[in-house]
C-alpha cells in the first residue's frame, strides 16, 4: 500500500494530518522509558480529567454530601452513566445498560438469564478461543445446570463466522456466547449475521464486547442482541478493575430474570422489605453497590469517545492495524514471523497479532525495551493500538525495536 | 450512669480525654452544614490520605507504569490487603482472605461455596432481620438450587442467639447465615456461640460482618467462622462502592468451590488455558479484576484501625453507643421514643436505633438540619457512630437537635 510510511518521517506526517491528533494530549503522561504503549486494548491510559473528577468527588462529594450522595444521583449512576456509554458508542437506546460488578460476574449473570428465558434448551455454543473468563464461566454453568457446551474452533489468526454457528446450532441450543472482537486474533465477528443465525434456531446470544467497546462500531439494538457484557478499562480507559458494563435488550426486560438477587436490584430498594421482586427494568440486573469511582470513569471515557465519534475512532483503528500489518509484512515477515490476525480490516478489531515460536521470550525483552506489548500464549505479540492516545510514529518506533531485538 | 454528660461542657470534656481524638483530624472535612454525620455504618468519611493515594496512583502507578502495574503488585492486591485487614481486625491468618466484587457478590460465592461442602443438606437458617442483600440471594439460592429456608424471627430490638439456632438446626441444616452486627437494632450477636451451635449438627456458617468490621473485635479463626463477607465503605471508609471482603477458613481451602469461575480465579491466570483449574488457597474466590484503587482505599482503612488498635475503637463505640442511649432516656423517651437497640453493650454494636411512629417523617427533617442519620423500615432512626471521625459533642448536638425537633 502506497500511504504505508515505512519510512518515520511519513510515519510524523500522519500524525500531523490525524483528525484526533488533539485526543492525545488528554492523556496522562506516561513514564520516560515507554517508546510506545502497545497494550490500550489491555489496560487503558488514563485521561488527565479522570484524576480530576476523582479529587473532585472525594473532596466534594463523598467528604462533603456523605450519604447524602446516594439520594442526590449517586443510585442512579449505573443506570445513567449505562446510557450514556449506549449513546456514544453501544448503538443501544436508552434503559438497557447498566455499570456494574465485574466482566466476569456481569456474563455469569447475563448467561444465566439467557438460560433463564429457554428453559429445557441445554446446549451452548462457544469457541475454544473466547476469552478465559468466558470459556471458565461456561464450564461452570454446565456443571451447576447440567449443559452441553457446543466448542467451536476457528483457525488461531481468524474467528468464528455465522456459517460456522450455522453449522452447529439447532433448537436444542439455548445460547451462543463469542466475542465481538477476538482477545488474541483481534477477529472482528459479523455480530448481526451470528445473532440471526442463532435466532434462526430460537437460541438467544450473549456478546462479549471487551476487546470492542470503544475502538469498534457496536450497534446492540440493531443487530438485534440479546444480552452483552463488556469492560470499560481497556479502549474506555476507566481504570485497573473498573465495572463492567451489561446490556439487556429492551424486549427480554420484562422477563429478566438474573441469579444474584442483591439489594441494589431490588424494587424499592430502601423499604428493605421481606421478599425478592426484581425492579423494573434493566435495574434488576444490578447486585450489590457498584464503585462510583469506576463508574465516573466511565463517564469521563464515554464523553470523550461521544466528543472524537465512534466512526473517526474506528477509522484510525483501522489505519493503524493496517499499517502494523504492512510493516510486520515488510520488516518481521522476513525474520520468520506471522501474523496471526486477519488482513481484511472489514473483519478485524484493533489490535493485530504477530506470531513466533519465540514470543514469551521477545515479549519481555520488548518491553524492556520500552515497546509495551502483551504476550498471549503459545507464541503471540498482541499490538494493541488504541486510536486516541496512540499515534503513527509511535507505532513505527515500535515496529522498529520489534525488527532489530527479533533479529 | 454518672459519667454521662447531660450537659455540653462534659461532652467537650470526653472529647478532649479521648485517647483517639487525634484521629478525627485523619479525616477530610464535611460540609459546613453538617452538625454530626451519624453514618459512619453506612459511608465511612474519606480519610484525607485516601486522596493522595488515589491520586499518586493514577498519575504514578496508571499513568506510568501501565500494563506493567499488574505485574509490579496490583496482582497481589486482593490477597495482600486482605491479609492486612485480616491482621489489622479479622482475628485472620493470612491467605484466607481477599478483597473483590460486592458484598453481594461475595455472599453468592460464600453461600454457594458452604452449599457445595454439605451437599445433600437442603435446609438454610437465616434471620428475618438480616440485611436484605443476604434474604435475597438466600431466596435466589432456595429457589435455584431447591433448598428449604428456615427463617428465624427475634424481637425487633434484639438478634438471634445460640439457642435460637440450636432450637432449629438438624442434620438436614447445611448452612446458617446470619450478620454479625444487625443493621436495624445494633444487635451484636454471640458468632463463637452461634457457630458452635451450627457445628453441632454438622453444619456451616456464613458471617455477614458489614456492620462489625472496624468497629467491633472479630476474631474469625478463633471462632473457628467457616466463610465470612463484610463490607470496607462504612467502619472501614474505602469509598461508596468499594469492594468486599471474603473470608474463607484454612480447614475449608482445599475443597473451595465457588461457582463464578472467572480467570483470575484460575491457576496460573495467564496462561489463558483451556479448562478451569482452581488457583490454589484463597485465590479461587476471585472471578474478575477487582478495583484496584478500591482495594488500595481499603489498605488505608486497615492500616488506620491497625493504628488505632481496634481494641481501643471498640471501646470508643460503646461509650458513644452508652451516651447516645443514656441521652435517649433523658431526652426522647419522654417525648414518645422506645430503644430499638440491645442496653448490654456486650450484645451491641457500633450504632442504636431509637423508635418512634413518626421516624420516617422526623429523619429527614434531622438531615434538613444537619444531623445525618438513616430512616430504617418500618419506625427507627439508626444513630450510627464510627469510632475514629465521631466526637461526643457532635454526639450531644445531634441528641440536643433530635428532642427539639421531635417536640
Amino acid at each position: 500500500m502506497s500511504t504505508i510510511p515505512f519510512d518515520r518521517d511519513r510515519a510524523l506526517a500522519l500524525d500531523a494530518a490525524d483528525p484526533l491528533a488533539a485526543f492525545r494530549d488528554r492523556f496522562l503522561p506516561q513514564d520516560d522509558d515507554i517508546v510506545a504503549y502497545l497494550d490500550g486494548n489491555s489496560l487503558g491510559r488514563p485521561l488527565a480529567s479522570i484524576g480530576q473528577v476523582w479529587n473532585d468527588f472525594v473532596q466534594q462529594q463523598w467528604a462533603g454530601r456523605l450519604i447524602r450522595g446516594w439520594s442526590e444521583g449517586w443510585m442512579d449512576l449505573p443506570r445513567t452513566v449505562g446510557d450514556e456509554l449506549a449513546a456514544a458508542t453501544l448503538g443501544a437506546a436508552p434503559g438497557q445498560t447498566v455499570i456494574a460488578d465485574s466482566t466476569t460476574v456481569c456474563f455469569y449473570k447475563a448467561m444465566r438469564a439467557a438460560l433463564n428465558l429457554r428453559p429445557g434448551r441445554r446446549r451452548v455454543v462457544i469457541d475454544r478461543d473466547n476469552f478465559p473468563t468466558d470459556r471458565y464461566v461456561v464450564e461452570s454453568l454446565a456443571r451447576d445446570l447440567d449443559l452441553e457446551i457446543v466448542w467451536l474452533q476457528a483457525p488461531p489468526d481468524s474467528g468464528v463466522t455465522a456459517a460456522d454457528v450455522r453449522a452447529v446450532v439447532d433448537e436444542q441450543t439455548a445460547v451462543v456466547t463469542l466475542s465481538h472482537v477476538a482477545y488474541r486474533s483481534g477477529y472482528l465477528a459479523d455480530v448481526a449475521a451470528i445473532t440471526t443465525a442463532a435466532h434462526e434456531v430460537g437460541a438467544l446470544v450473549v456478546w462479549d464486547l471487551c476487546h470492542s467497546v470503544g475502538s469498534c462500531e457496536i450497534e446492540l439494538d440493531a443487530w438485534d442482541v440479546d444480552f452483552a457484557v463488556g469492560c470499560t478499562y481497556k479502549f474506555v480507559g476507566a481504570g485497573p478493575g473498573a465495572p463492567a458494563l451489561a446490556y439487556v435488550n429492551a424486549k427480554h426486560l420484562d422477563r429478566l430474570d438474573q441469579p444474584i438477587w442483591g439489594w441494589l436490584g431490588r424494587a424499592d430498594s430502601f423499604e428493605m422489605a421481606q421478599g425478592y421482586v426484581p425492579a423494573a427494568g434493566i435495574g434488576s440486573m444490578l447486585s450489590g453497590t457498584p464503585s462510583i469511582l469506576g463508574v465516573l470513569a466511565v463517564r469521563e471515557g464515554a464523553a470523550v469517545i461521544a466528543e472524537a465519534g465512534i466512526a473517526a475512532i474506528r477509522a484510525k483503528a483501522v489505519a493503524l492495524t493496517e499499517m502494523a500489518i504492512a510493516l510486520h509484512d515488510e520488516w518481521l515477515a522476513p525474520l520468520g514471523f506471522s501474523l496471526g490476525s486477519p488482513r481484511d480490516s472489514a473483519h478485524r478489531g484493533g489490535h493485530v497479532s504477530v506470531v513466533r515460536g519465540d514470543a514469551r521470550e521477545l515479549s519481555p525483552e520488548l518491553i524492556k525495551a520500552g515497546v509495551l506489548v502483551d504476550f498471549r500464549t503459545p507464541d503471540a505479540i498482541r499490538i494493541g493500538l488504541s486510536p486516541l492516545p496512540a499515534g503513527y510514529a509511535e507505532l513505527w518506533d515500535a515496529m522498529d525495536v520489534m525488527r532489530r531485538l527479533a533479529r
